[in-house]
């Protein structure tokens, strides 16, 4: 693995040097002029640059990118047609081509880390660690209460495990459970069951629209879905639950006390009508562990984390009718440390020990001509083209804007397009 | 003025030749491969690449990009501390460099003309024809409801408009009623005779905060802000009318019968927690022309309009929980040639004998790798670095990412800003 020095990188207003090896933080230091760099490394001159964290795009559909801008200012049932009838037809092409691409798109955007949830994860997979993306990406569970779907998918599930076990500490294996409304009472418990016997994270959709609520309430004697899974014992540090948009105060209570994972995905959730009032700040306090994400592409339409978080500020303080909502610190961290958290991975802070996920932040432009600090400057001015260069998990995955292979990406990419073009 | 073809160009899906001569779109044709080109002409290819109007930002204080991320987090009080604590001090100094700074962010953003609402206007519109950006500036009367600053800035305002006159085509001058609650009734009388005699445009903020509009009632015997104004015989077709966030029916119905142009600036708006749920539809039903604006950079940090576009839509989506609202198309004319019609310019339009505000913009990018339409995949997924050359009044002001003596403004920008540290 890598040894790289960044050297005069602005860190926390501080000018410093920061040593990498084997994939972590291995030592910062403030920078002193032009000591001699020790044998060996890697020496990337940083004057003018800052250092942020990677971020972790705690909830994602990686291959979708494939998928962006397909239903455009269509009702949900006319733009899920639209999808469904090029998802029916998907293969291992579609998914590895779909995640190399979204890839790509992460390391340009300054993503180090991912949370997946689709087909033919062992290809998703392939395509990140080729980038060099780390990733949780999961066998998804959705039998639509067909009881033979269920008894293939628990089968095809074990032996993706037993093939792949949980990987390594960069890339690992989960279980998804679609959601109440798609997924069977009796294959959620053996979801939850299994994946506890073997250690793996359980990503699951929650309360994405008001719709999911009233149905689930109707189908579950008057439980939420938060309660429904919570009377089922899924619930735990060890869930991932995207959007957790509709919640009761009693719904907020059961998520923080079980420690749940929870992931806003702002741009979906207001592109796709589903809903805003997105409560990080009840659901902190309450102790749940509050991340963001970005959705898939087909909805959200980018997989851009620094959007995603200028968006989620601006909106909590619009609907709370409160500037003072969700500040600069806490908006880092759920972009960052807190998915890091999540996804059971040391990332998301840069500190010696932790793994060596670093954007690089050229400041030269207006976006940052200000007297306000760097994060209101990069958060709320900027764009994720200033990361000019990007470290995941020790290595350069871009370097001054450029990913090796990225034409080949896209020159692959636009062939996939072209194939899917006709089951449209 | 130059002479330009733009060679085998996108424009409307179909690969096109766009000439350009004296500021204006001569002629338009079919690309039919390689014609030689007229004598004297600057032939640019390109190929791969797509025509898009320029943006018309319709409302913003473009000196304030030297303010940005000044005041962050904070409940509006404490922000105008901070603004007027540095605005007391203001000089031409700072209004040269920060427009200068902003016309700038505007070139690489794709916006090719601004509505500016700020002081000593003359200044500012040095810096924009500098960089060969359009603007409508103004005079900006705010006399706190003093007789003695009403009478020096009406000579003042009488003034300007004397040494300036109208200016030409591209850079106009008009006169600016700050709001209700900063402008005694006489001085908006006297603005608006004013504006009218000589054939100016009256730009104004209107119900930007629910505040605004229980005071103006509280203070006009029950009248609205827009009720007030039309009481005076100021609201008309010649105003552009910033915000127009708290409106009641009979507001639509006025601000539609005299068909204001009103601007909706929809971060700054959700930033500074002033609402979201501006009526761009019934707007535009009852006949108003609703255009698209950033604001200044203290409340919107930057003056980026793509970015401003996709918020707008997907706010619009999600308050009126209908995935359709605000289709691609209308919110492309809000972003141009609306904006173009508030300002009387015949920009915003790629069609003969239209002015040449023309961006070019670069596909090749996972952000244009779908099977989606150019504008969902330019408005929802990329970012204004897409924009790679632009062209305003017939002339490049920017070329493959590069505005003539760009590190120049920064390092003028870097400076005023020293400057201004002693305010804070």
């Amino acid at each position: 693995m890598g040894k790289i020095i960044l050297k005069n990188i602005t860190l926390d207003d501080k000018p410093s040097d920061i040593r990498i090896e084997g994939g972590v933080i291995a030592s910062i230091r403030p920078h002193e002029g032009s000591l001699p760099a020790p044998d060996g490394h890697d020496v990337v001159d940083c004057a003018g640059k800052v250092a942020v964290p990677g971020f972790v795009n705690a909830h994602t559909h990686a291959a979708m990118s494939l998928l962006r801008g397909i239903g455009e200012d269509m009702v949900l049932q006319d733009w899920l047609d639209h999808i469904w009838a090029i998802e029916s037809h998907l293969d291992e092409h579609f998914v590895y081509h779909g995640t190399k691409v979204a890839a790509l798109e992460m390391a340009k955007t300054g993503t180090t880390t991912f949370n997946d949830m689709y087909w033919l994860s062992p290809m998703a997979r392939k395509a990140a660690e080729e980038t060099g993306i780390g990733c949780l990406v999961s066998y998804a569970l959705l039998d639509n209460f067909n009881p033979e779907t269920a008894e293939r998918q628990k089968d095809s599930c074990m032996a993706m495990f037993d093939t792949v076990g949980t990987w390594d500490s960069r890339s690992k294996f989960a279980v998804s459970i679609h959601s109440v409304y798609t997924v069977s009472e009796s294959l959620i418990l053996w979801a939850a069951e299994f994946a506890r016997k073997k250690g793996l994270r359980i990503h699951v959709h929650i309360a994405e629209t008001e719709k999911e609520v009233i149905d689930c309430k109707a189908s579950h004697g008057g439980l939420t879905p938060v309660e429904y899974l919570d009377s089922l014992g899924v619930l735990g540090p060890d869930v991932i639950a995207a959007h957790t948009l509709w919640l009761s105060d009693n719904d907020v209570r059961i998520l923080g006390e079980r420690g749940v994972n929870c992931v806003h995905n702002i741009n979906s959730n207001l592109k796709l009508a589903s809903g805003y009032k997105f409560l990080w700040k009840e659901l902190s306090d309450a102790g749940a562990n509050v991340c963001l994400g970005t959705d898939g592409c087909a909805s959200s339409n980018n997989l851009d984390m620094l959007e995603a978080m200028k968006t989620c500020a601006i909106t909590q303080k619009a609907w709370r009718n409160d500037p003072t909502a969700l500040p600069l610190d806490s908006l880092l961290e759920m972009a960052t440390v807190n998915g890091g958290k999540a996804l059971g991975l040391k990332t998301g802070r840069i500190e010696e020990g932790w793994d060596a996920d670093i954007q690089i932040v050229d400041t030269d432009s207006t976006f940052f001509l200000s007297p306000g600090p760097f994060l209101a400057n990069y958060i709320y001015s900027a764009h994720s083209d200033s990361v000019v260069s990007l470290i995941a998990g020790g290595e350069f995955v871009m370097r001054d804007r450029k990913v090796p292979g990225e034409e080949d990406i896209l020159r692959a990419g636009r062939e996939e397009l072209r194939l899917i073009e006709r089951y449209r």
